[in-house]
């Protein structure tokens, strides 16, 4: 009885509204976007006083970024696409010039300094993104120090399901962002702990500890999750491919070996990255001679040194930095050294490196 | 040589823009919200063609909640505040009646359906919500089975900075959300690692594991973390209140206890929550008796039983529950039982509850 008095406390709490809740209210009757069954994808969005309402969306090709929504009488502004391939996707809306998100989605993620909703078009590879109903792992946000850096810097870390009650080593997955990332990229952006999930549910890949660092070292963690506060994140920021990385990553495979439960042998060692986190797996495994036994490069990079299980390098045909992998790989083929390479549709896109990432971890400490 | 070529061809590559450097470009000019020296602040929206825009804000009175902006020559709209009390806030934008957040402000929160802008305001209280140089803890989404629930669930764990490389056991503050909120709430909304960090390292509360639970009987996991996928979240759930909560919280006690070096002991745990994890509280203290000695009702309810340390109820003048908290209190009187009893300025908000969680914490486990 008294239960149900709170109860309806909290009903009439909801209907006259705090802060949160009033806006709450006045979402409720828009759903957008909305999968459909046959894989198109409807937004809508209530502006009737608005003149142009146009949606941008990551599905859609370089040199047509946005589509007009159509006005219907009641003042809602709708789009429905094409048939879209399974994967995640960003977009947001753009209302008389005016950059807004949808106000009906509640998931999105910060890419750099923008934020996008985002939505699932599941099937094939992008069920692998989705959370499902198989054992899951842990993912930790941890700080750890750097006496190369001179700090305690932010890292993030997944351990697979069943590593805190099993008394068994794991081997390693060192997985780099690229300019413009953080410790938080591959988890928000990568998926990376759903694609861990599923593909060692599936049995394609082997259970492993991913970590994921910070490869700006002018930041001790993610914009927003420093000492600095919240400030306007950049792109480009100092001290990210001078070598500071590569010279401090004793400190990252020194915390993770002493920290976790991680095998400390060449052969159970991975490191891997995209873009500029291509650049550094790079650097790293040659700096870090005899250390890893698997390197992927979803990214160019200079002077190779032998010596891999796995040397990997994937690419996009209409990626900006397609000619420099050429080149790369003409370089290798000559020094004689062996890599597998893997050649995809797109460009530079998180896209295609999530695509790698489910592709490289299967093949891992086979 | 080849390592600026790289360099250059990655700052063509964000002139000639991706999809996520594109909206990046564009957002560069505009600096919003700008904390002022005298802590008043200020709002930038460039918006011309808009014909009203206002500015809602979570500092506002509940009965005026929006201000209209102002627009300049250049189209931009404008607003600064009245100097504000040291807090984190929420805000939005409402241009020609849409909801819109700030474009230029990447920091956000979900609260239930809703996003929205956040920013702090620093100094007393609000300094223990930032980010600080002092050491970290570390923050875990887990999953843990729950028989009792027939299902695997997601919970968030804190544990204090120096907790790995320890082998002493610590004391747990279980830590609950209220309506609408789940296993992500207490972080998010009441920035709990940045408190707990904080307090630690000032001396003022005992290093502690903090447990942080999804309430919503009806979910394993928050809103697109569970294989439900990204839907609509909503305010009002299922089997919230009707016991199951309390009768499976048996589960997270030895989930706890058999993960972490945990004090399985009386006068180390305490529990609290807010609102609805006020009652969750009161009930899961009750139903498990001689297990809690530290209980915090952040919120209203019934029928308590002595023989606690600390049994400390929270409440906001404007609160719709002062009603429920004051029969309660006189109930209490009445039993003779102990309690403290903090009456704090304003209502039913994050504001005073992450007030509460400040105060609460140094007063547990002395």
């Amino acid at each position: 009885m008294k239960k149900n008095l709170i109860l309806l406390a909290f009903l009439v709490f909801v209907a006259v509204g705090s802060f949160a809740q009033q806006s709450f209210r006045g979402l409720s009757e828009t759903s957008s976007p909305k999968i459909n069954s046959d894989n198109t994808v409807s937004f809508q969005l209530v502006a009737p006083k608005a003149s142009e309402v146009k949606l941008l969306g990551s599905w859609m090709p370089d040199n047509a970024r946005s589509v007009s929504m159509t006005k219907d009488e009641a003042g809602a502004w709708n789009f429905t696409t094409e048939v879209l391939p399974a994967d995640l996707y960003l977009y947001h809306f753009e209302i008389d010039g005016l950059r807004c998100n949808d106000p009906n989605n509640v998931y999105f993620v910060r890419d750099v300094a923008s934020v996008f909703n985002i939505f699932i078009v599941g099937g094939g590879k992008a069920d692998l993104y989705k959370v499902s109903d198989v054992p899951h792992g842990t993912v930790a946000s941890r700080w750890y120090d750097s006496p190369t850096n001179k700090n305690t810097r932010r890292i993030s870390i997944y351990t697979p399901a069943g590593y805190e009650k099993s008394k068994q080593k794991y081997p390693v997955l060192y997985l780099l962002h690229g300019m413009g990332g953080d410790e938080g990229a591959w988890l928000d952006l990568g998926r990376t702990a759903q694609i861990m999930d599923n593909l060692i549910a599936q049995g394609k890949a082997k259970p492993m500890i991913v970590v994921m660092t910070n490869g700006n070292m002018a930041q001790t963690a993610a914009p927003g999750e420093s000492s600095l506060g919240f400030y306007k994140p950049s792109f480009r920021l100092p001290k990210t491919m001078d070598g500071s990385m590569e010279e401090s990553f004793g400190d990252v495979i020194k915390f993770v070996e002493t920290n976790y439960r991680a095998i400390a042998k060449k052969d159970a060692r991975a490191i891997a990255g995209l873009s500029m986190g291509g650049f550094h797996s790079l650097h790293i495994s040659r700096f870090h001679a005899n250390t890893f036994d698997y390197v992927g490069l979803f990214s160019p990079a200079i002077n190779p040194r032998d010596g891999y299980k796995l040397y990997w390098i994937a690419i996009g045909k209409t990626d900006f930095l397609y000619k420099e992998v050429e080149e790369y790989k003409a370089k290798l083929d000559k020094m004689g050294i062996t890599y597998k390479y893997k050649e995809s549709e797109g460009g530079h896109t998180w896209t295609n490196w999530r695509d790698y990432l489910s592709e490289f971890v299967p093949m891992l400490f086979r």
